[in-house]
């Protein structure tokens, strides 16, 4: 057993702070990284407080972690001391079932396990990457290209690869008009991604607010979604909305905006039950789905592909004893894009 | 002006009856029909009952029409004189927008042209086919196969197209498991196209009351949704759901019978919004969605491919008196699986 330091929770209401957490020895297919960032996703803040079900503290969360390979097992071949790494918001699976076999691994039907808070193999709580260092099995550590900064590359482990995939999945591209709503740590992934894919692309986010940003990020028109007009001038117009926002939102407003054979992909979800009139799919045939991060080979692709095109997350890097700020931060949308943590100010 | 024998309802309230209506005279692209048989659709009692909002009276319904060509145009092409043909829900649209260029007519986006109770581009209104005779421009007359008997037929144009477009859009085939909720007069013909489509085939019904019926119609399995067991059983089973049930169900209850990428489509639509837990989306990037009708070059095919394998409606021929007692009947879901009218009765 290793002990190493980390930020941790250790109850619903308390703030994050300094402590040390166990992390297993190397076996034979693991990899031990030394952990540089880490990024702050919403999900962080919901698990630690509890409000997506009760958790064991102390937790460590973080599953956008990046880092230098420190050991690794006499069995690893995919990684050596030295490389430039990361893992996101999965550490392993069951490896077996169909999904797992495709390299849909965040479908696997056992569950993939979580890179914090869940039961890993040995029945250990997993823990997450605000800490300085991370055991995981090296199938489930991806390699960060050369060109890729590591504080910028952080993000790409979750929010990256969260509308990285839908995008690819709903075939974004020269000829598609995408529209990506909520301009937020995933958003302005999601219009990124979209851009360097060729794709015509049109943010929906509630103000104007953001709008110099979002052409900068790669967006061809932005739009208000406070200002109802917006609904009757873009009707029909989009192949594909990528909903960011978790909140509930009046899903049939947004399937209007949708031309024949639309999909709106949700990859967040409001914990409340959203009302959807059938008739909004069924005059079209549009399609109102759900993408849940990606697989690991996608994960490897989508972080390739940020190489070719220069694409890293917009970053604000913060110290560890700035961690309970950048949450209220967060809460309060006060971010642009991402939240990092430089794991060195952990020591 | 074609004054013509019709059957037609004159209040919400009152039971049809006889009447004559006006048809417009042969124009020339038009084909003019004599109709043999006419389907009733669960859509006409909602139609001539205002259960869809206010229509003018009095109007005939009828969008399951076949009958033999008794008079063309002089600048008919595709039709002549003799020829089987048949007519379904719509009999315009704008010809011009993208949609109706790619054969997506149904989706036209100036609204297509009911078959009944739509205002014509003469400024008509239209008038189904409970009738003797109707005039329809020769694009949206389709031709019926030899190999296939006219009443069984009449279903095709709007039961048939309903199920069979979906089925085709998602893929239905080898290797794919295709699941049918309902075994009316929508769900019987899912369950003959899926199977001849080669797709393994599962009628989720009420209850167990209709099992023989369903494996005779070509399902390899058959499960009562009374039964919450079923639920649990058939949890991520499926490819592709049909829903035919117009009724509120448990939208999530049904998202989790499928697996990976499965997309559950609605074919009809209750009144009311459905309430859907997004989690059921996001989890194993599932899919809600909605089809209407289809293409008139996607029913002719789809004609066509009844003729090839031997499919036509079950069905039950009534004569124009009995219209209304199987109005009753259709309500307490008291057919199998079809009532077509004679309409040589109506003489």
């Amino acid at each position: 057993m290793l002990t190493v330091k980390a930020y941790a929770a250790t109850s619903p209401t308390e703030p994050l702070a300094p402590t040390t957490i166990e992390r297993r020895d190397v076996g034979p297919h693991d990899v031990l990284i030394e952990i540089r960032y880490a990024g702050i996703c919403h999900s962080d803040i919901h698990t630690v407080r509890g409000e997506w079900g009760p958790v064991t503290y102390p937790l460590a969360p973080g599953h956008e972690i990046v880092g230098i390979v420190a050991e690794v097992g006499p069995e690893v071949t995919r990684h050596a001391v030295g490389d430039r790494v990361g893992v996101g918001c999965m550490v392993n699976s069951c490896r077996e079932c169909v999904n797992c076999l495709k390299g849909d691994e965040q479908y696997c039907l056992k569950g993939n396990i979580g890179t914090y808070a869940a039961v890993d193999v040995d029945g250990t709580l997993t823990q997450g990457g605000y800490s300085t260092h991370v055991v995981v099995t090296e199938d489930f550590v991806v390699r960060i290209p050369d060109g890729l900064a590591l504080d910028a590359a952080a993000p790409l482990l979750c929010a990256g690869i969260t509308t990285y995939s839908p995008l690819r999945h709903w075939n974004a591209g020269p000829g598609t008009r995408v529209a990506v709503v909520g301009l937020g740590g995933l958003g302005h992934m999601a219009v990124k991604f979209a851009h360097a894919m060729g794709a015509e692309v049109t943010v929906l986010s509630q103000s104007l607010k953001k709008r110099e940003d979002g052409l900068r990020l790669g967006a061809d028109d932005y739009h208000a979604t406070g200002d109802p007009e917006t609904f009757e001038k873009l009707a029909g117009s989009f192949d594909l909305i990528i909903n960011t926002v978790s909140a509930k939102i009046d899903i049939d407003a947004y399937l209007s905006l949708l031309a024949v054979d639309g999909t709106l992909v949700n990859v967040g979800a409001p914990p409340e039950a959203l009302a959807i009139n059938v008739f909004s799919l069924l005059m079209h045939r549009k399609s109102f789905a759900g993408s849940a991060i990606g697989g690991i080979r996608e994960t490897q692709a989508m972080l390739d592909f940020c190489a070719v095109h220069g694409i890293g997350s917009d970053i604000e890097v913060i110290s560890a004893d700035q961690i309970n700020e950048a949450y209220e931060r967060v809460l309060a949308s006060d971010v642009r894009y991402r939240f990092v943590i430089d794991v060195s100010t952990l020591n």
